[in-house]
């Protein structure tokens, strides 16, 4: 696997997944990458701290904000093992990301059911980037909760 | 103006979004509402904190939850000044708000632009009310920045 290259980073997306998987989270995580260097880590705690808003997108994009100190992340990829929903990519609009890469697809949740247009209309959008693995955490969560 | 009416918890979240003009924030407020107690208070903070995800309703959603311990909303109602964008309506249909009431359109940013169905089923949308105290605050706010 390439250094820096969409299976690089969405890796390291997985590795956050599995932290929010430890803490019997539906384990989805998230990297923000700026200049080939990860600028913020999270991981969904919807549960942990009994918010809906706590998805990982939306922590990764606050605390990528927090760390460039400024609000807009026009120079930033963000990378997520799912599909984001229609909160998620609202904010990833707003905060005018340049790309954001996912892995699996969401058919019940996922933006693109919707409304292809609420991105940014200046950012790259990537579907698909390790599918399997990113896919196959979340079956295997829901399949042992049942 | 009745007590518990629409127009009155909508007067509540005048008072944020006038908190949010103080701090020369685009002035949007919200409130949520459960058995016609204001369990939440919040106003736009997305250039204070310099967070995109630091809308009103994002925040009162947060408080609300918060407040009551759990992340569900089910028998709760958001007051809102402004139509609420993508983000927002995605975190309400999370939340599974009973009601969300709006004041002024947001021709340019609103989810109603996008789809219709991205609220959750059960949530009941009133829109309209104090449109005009609503929109006014936000036309005077950009009026004296141009």
């Amino acid at each position: 696997m390439d250094l820096y290259s969409d299976e690089y980073f969405m890796k390291e997306a997985l590795k956050e997944a599995q932290k929010a998987l430890d803490k019997d989270e539906v384990p989805i995580g998230a990297v923000i990458v700026s200049n080939n260097q990860i600028i913020a880590r999270a991981h969904n705690l919807t549960e942990t701290l009994n918010d809906v808003t706590a998805h990982a997108e939306m922590q990764a994009i606050t605390a990528a904000a927090n760390y460039l100190g400024g609000k807009y992340l026009t120079d930033c990829t963000l990378y997520v093992t799912l599909e984001p929903c229609v909160m998620c990519i609202g904010a990833s609009a707003w905060a005018q990301l340049t790309k954001v890469v996912f892995g699996a697809p969401d058919l019940k949740k996922g933006y693109t059911r919707y409304n292809l247009k609420m991105t940014h209309p200046k950012t790259e959008i990537v579907s698909g980037v390790l599918k399997n693995d990113c896919s196959r955490l979340i079956q295997d969560f829901f399949k042992n909760k049942r």
